[in-house]
């Protein structure tokens, strides 16, 4: 089964925001076994709205339709496709209900006739109560094509997907299975690691695709196949990440399973009962915000010192300052002291820390631009890393919040 | 003059990854004048793309293509562009030379027939070099239309669009003036704001127009105009602007100019030459995060002490653990000593704390979830907020950081 994703909103197409609902209806709609063959955005106008709905039907049997369901003037989701499948606006009194409950409850002004306009709704379609918000959730149906219009709101659109449409899409069709595993791998570029597998790559079994992810530092080697018998698709995957494995020995990371190495560490930290703490300069509590992102961080996360400022190194951690005077800022010798302070400080068991020029200034004119040093201090002692990051600020913040992250991976994979 | 943006990569349709370069490219083509019409996405499949190519003709001048254009076997936009424009690869000397140069200086490995092959590009198109990579842009033309092909890898396509698309489309054409102003509002809803300024909204002239921009606590109202005489077309925005601002004087917070209120707060620290510091637990490093990301960040940016556990607001900040126990972890009092403490400790101007539980479960069990406590410490003293920010872990978190920096950003203003 094929679907295609349509985005509706001016502020897209402006570049005011970025697009995040495709890539969690992507990927939501790929597990369940449907291939997304399109996505498209277009501005709040009826006619590039209506074209889409023309046009996918050639290409696709589902389009999900995400944004312009609000309740202002520049919003006309709602009156678009009501019209272009014949259908009528009806009042709905259950939503009706559920909005004026909403507004009770949350909202501190009182509710208007916009708000309760929300609860006009098209009276052929199914409609799905939006637990978060007041826009509703409609299911349109003709000629054997679904449309599906969702809010924007990105926590709406996926309560809304997970709550009420995958479950109606898995009720009334069977779906093959699609599985992918995606191999992690540091240190060398895309294509010298292609170069490196390419026999295997070439004798890949027609059912299983290989894809390159190339990002900050690592490269994601994605296999994935599509079948109706489970077992068989992820064996075919399975056998041939055991083939590719000892071909890339030095410079595998580990098995994506969990979605992601961060989620790696914290169930690993989690199951060990083990704790970390960071000390961070550039990487400036972008490494703690990744860790604190994940519910259930307070279980393992103490804290992190963001020292930014030299004299901050010393006044919050208490790396001495003749340390700083004779090695530098950016040195191993004070990413190492970072570490081990910050380990005693927060009390855990493990601590990385990170120090570097970002740029696009020097800021220590002992280290090049983009030198960046991270330690991480652990039961048994500290060690540190150097990397030359590039030239370029977020490159560079990036680079080494992923560099921390797979140093302090292997650290806890090696001793297990 | 039409653009349509077409993104190549199965990693976009599976999910694995933000189409980030779309906003990009739209907001840097918004900013010289040309409207973008339709943004698409498909996979690394000939077929898909030829279609996209054929299509975006009927409503656009030029198509802008993103991804593809790596050296391995799954990328498939040169050939296909070069099939579709009926042209051939040859081999162009200065940029294996340039390919050679970025091997020799950065990369460890040695170069490959596959790095080399990148040299092969089209005979009739114009080539852009790619001063941070291998693959180099190219310039197809065809019956009037423009198709541009940039690689997907974020930086290296914004330097290219920075430094050779953007200067040779403002040689070639004339483009109209675009010119957009948003006011930010915080503490009351969309369709709240609608209703107020209904009649304004609905008086506005036809050059101007209103987009509603709802995200985390905070509306943003965006308006534009478009024409060939600047001055006309900012002072018709801004004459609306000068209306509007009586009728959201209780909710307004300032005008997006420079990008964002943290980029506002960053200049106005810097002019006045006043120091930053943060004290985060909910927030978690996030809030530091969105400083330290912007260039500059060491004039005013001392650091943040994020203190997860309760023990580390005693340990690195020194709150008293008898006021913890007295008041609980999440408190306007142990905001307030947070924000003192970290302005002591960092000798710090300004120092914005936060506390709260962001869930998804209740940390501490005397404040509900989604409650917050920011407190702002000043030359002047300290005040605490309390927020509710609802029950969505990643909300509660964007929202705090939202919080904070209105917070921060008003008493900037009424300070000068």
């Amino acid at each position: 089964m094929k679907a295609e994703l349509i985005t509706i909103g001016d502020e897209i197409l402006i570049g005011q925001i970025i697009n995040t609902n495709a890539a969690f209806l992507s990927k939501t709609l790929n597990e369940i076994g449907i291939t997304i063959v399109r996505v498209s955005s277009v501005s709040d106008d009826r006619s590039a709205i209506t074209s889409l709905l023309d046009e996918f039907q050639d290409r696709a049997d589902i389009a999900i339709v995400t944004g312009g369901l609000g309740p202002t003037n520049d919003d006309l989701t709602k009156h678009t496709l009501c019209q272009y499948f014949g259908d009528r606006l009806v009042w709905y009194p259950e939503i009706l209900a559920h909005i004026e409950e909403l507004f009770e409850k949350y909202v501190s002004t009182p509710i208007n006739k916009k708000n309760r306009e929300q609860a006009l709704l098209p009276e052929k379609a199914k409609i799905f109560k939006n637990r978060y918000g007041t826009a509703s959730g409609m299911w349109f149906e003709q000629n054997g094509k679904i449309v599906i219009a969702l809010p924007g709101v990105p926590y709406e659109m996926e309560s809304l997907m997970t709550l009420s449409v995958i479950p109606e899409l898995q009720q009334r069709y069977s779906f093959p299975f699609i599985y992918h595993k995606t191999v992690l791998t540091y240190g060398l570029g895309e294509s010298v690691i292609a170069a490196r597998i390419e026999q295997w790559e070439n004798n890949l079994p027609d059912t299983v695709k290989l894809a390159y992810l190339p990002s900050l530092g690592r490269v994601r080697l994605r296999l994935s196949a599509t079948g109706f018998q489970a077992h068989e698709v992820m064996q075919a995957v399975d056998q041939q990440v055991e083939r590719l494995r000892p071909m890339i020995e030095d410079i595998y990371v580990g098995i994506e399973e969990k979605g992601s190495i961060e989620q790696m560490i914290a169930s690993r930290l989690t199951e060990l009962g083990k704790s970390l703490a960071l000390a961070e300069s550039c990487t400036g509590g972008k490494l703690a915000s990744v860790f604190t992102a994940l519910p259930g961080a307070s279980a393992y996360f103490k804290g992190s010192a963001v020292t930014y400022s030299g004299a901050s190194k010393t006044a919050i951690l208490g790396v001495p300052q003749t340390l700083i005077q004779a090695e530098g800022v950016v040195s191993p010798a004070v990413a190492e002291a970072m570490a081990l302070k910050a380990k005693n400080a927060y009390q855990a068991d493990y601590t990385l820390s990170t120090t570097g020029n970002a740029g696009p200034t020097q800021g220590d004119p002992k280290a090049p631009l983009g030198v960046v040093y991270i330690a991480l201090a652990h039961p048994e002692g500290v060690e540190s890393y150097q990397f030359q990051l590039g030239n370029h600020r977020h490159k560079v913040i990036q680079k080494a919040v992923n560099k921390a992250l797979e140093i302090l991976y292997k650290a806890l994979t090696i001793s297990s």
